[in-house]
């Protein structure tokens, strides 16, 4: 389609191109009931069967174990961030819950918990402008502790965990927002993953929490109820009428995914996509990455333009050509490509050429 | 369109089909932008857009006084069940909060209430199997009390407030989820006003709060920020990344609305429709009416067969013709037509007609 853009953007992302057809093709009759999938109650058959499919089929592809649950839950990653400590700080007497500071996301998300609970933050790289992943060796990690946060991927430095850490007895729960099914994953390695759903999954105002079962029914008396996971668990996320249009799109996108090839297929496709835009980057003087190269993000690829005043030209130009919405967040300055599962290996390709010709005429 | 069905479902309710085949035409190019608008970033200028014009046809179809703000919150009406006590108990050392009982949903409002309040029934109709709306006498309203709350309209049993109570200084508060533009209020006479969209106003997964500026800034500490009117107001819903997609259609809703003529032009559709209904339950003995005819709801009729066992005949006749959802509520049983802004009277003619026609089958 040719008058569609790659759009870069951080989030809301773009979605699937065969995904947003299929909403448009069934969006005034959704298989034949003559009314949208937005029109029907959340509790009819034909909404129930589309909540169940997104399920199984996040099962299918995740290869998640039986024990682990999966929940819709409103407001997206936000709004987890004040019901993790409201559902688990209960488990340890101490209320301590500690959070590794590795980005902005990951500093908000302790903010928001110390209304709730103890906060310890184990790890920081706040003074290197977050551009790395601290060590985190196991004798950091009180044992005392009702779990520890780290966030997978961190969208505005463009840093990720590789290898994910050892906690002991500590259950990790980890904020996967910009990047849950764009690698694999051990969930066995987590008491609980989470995601808002704008980056790789679907539309903004909801989120995903996958939750070992033996996390659930420590909720405090004072948890809203739509915060509560356990509650959310007994009614399969449909405690009130939930966002029915997002748990559509992600049948989706999940269908979408599983065409693929699956997160092995998509991963590899994610690793190249990435290798590509570094490639560009580490190839002469005129870009320079931000994060660390070991601890580089393959969903958002962050860098500063060495001449001076050239990323404004550089935005300009891009757009010229359909390459859209690569500003870096404002505290950062210079260049952000966020390349989620969606984006194509061609708007990539399009964008790597395009930064090679530019460095060549500016370098 | 003559595959279209007419869904007399509770919610998420049909919406207006002018506004469904807006969505589907500019689905993959909003404005030749080359993405959808659920592809853009919740920042960028294309949505700003979208959510200052929602807010501005509101205000402007609601003839909205300066000082009540307009805030979109994540989750329904059920979230705000319990941001309600958390940002307004505080408003008065007693942190005591009035509830009138009047339907399962005010019951429910006043159970989530209970875990962050001191909460004080004022009312119940539930002996009479919520059938109407008790008196509310002034002296019956704690003056020491942080807010009275009441439900506008009760969804399953089809009762509706016709006129609002004199509080005093206390502020009420009215959950209008199932009829909020469908009728002319006085915002004057309310603290706050709020909704779940998913029947007049939109897909399901958000609620508008119309709040007071004075009763903003009395939020608990221990408030999750999403719940928080507050924040929301400072940073005009955008705290998060907001449901970009109910944001959107609620404008696209609020564009029909005006072009139908306004709430006045409305309400006087909607009272025609209802009262098409309640006429033909009335004439004769073969439908009895839920609520006392002086409660009445012009959004959900709710009524029985007097016949034994015609219900579901009833229902699957009704389908066979299109007239879809029309089952009434598990705990009330017979029938329930929700007749909301987008249900066009043509679509109650061919109810009415149809149970006219069933009655003189079956009577």
């Amino acid at each position: 389609m040719t008058d569609r853009v790659y759009n870069f953007g951080a989030g809301p992302a773009m979605l699937p191109e065969p995904v947003m057809r299929k909403i448009q093709e069934e969006w005034l009759n959704y298989r034949g009931m003559g009314v949208s999938i937005i029109e029907i109650s959340h509790r009819a058959d034909a909404f129930i069967e589309v909540l169940e499919e997104a399920k199984a089929l996040f099962r299918e592809l995740t290869d998640l174990p039986d024990n682990y649950r999966i929940l819709f839950m409103h407001g997206g990653a936000r709004m987890v961030f004040s019901a993790l400590p409201l559902n688990l700080a209960g488990r340890c007497a101490t209320r301590k819950c500690l959070y590794a500071e590795t980005g902005n996301f990951a500093k908000v998300a302790a903010q928001e918990a110390q209304k709730f609970c103890q906060v310890k933050t184990v790890i920081s790289s706040a003074a290197g402008g977050y551009d790395h992943i601290p060590e985190l060796p196991l004798e950091l990690i009180d044992q005392d502790a009702a779990y520890l946060h780290i966030t997978g991927n961190n969208t505005i430095f463009g840093t990720r965990w590789n290898t994910f850490p050892e906690t002991g007895k500590v259950p990790l729960i980890a904020d996967m927002t910009s990047e849950l099914l764009s690698r694999r994953i051990d969930y066995r390695r987590f008491g609980a993953v989470y995601a808002g759903l704008q980056k790789n999954l679907g539309p903004s105002g909801m989120a995903m929490v996958i939750i070992r079962d033996d996390l659930l029914g420590f909720a405090d008396a004072v948890t809203p109820t739509l915060l509560d996971f356990t509650q959310a668990d007994k009614d399969n996320s449909l405690t009130n009428t939930t966002n029915t249009f997002a748990v559509y799109v992600i049948k989706l996108v999940l269908e979408w995914l599983q065409e693929q090839g699956g997160v092995a297929a998509m991963e590899e496709i994610n690793e190249a996509k990435a290798a590509r835009l570094y490639q560009v980057i580490d190839d002469g003087d005129f870009y320079r990455g931000i994060a660390r190269k070991d601890h580089r993000s393959i969903m958002n690829v962050s860098f500063l333009l060495n001449g001076d005043g050239l990323t404004a030209k550089f935005l300009q130009q891009a757009e010229d050509r359909g390459l859209y919405a690569l500003k870096g967040y404002r505290s950062v300055g210079g260049v952000r490509a966020s390349i989620y599962n969606p984006m194509p290996m061609v708007g990539v390709e399009k964008l790597a050429t395009f930064m090679e010709e530019f460095a060549a005429r500016h370098g």
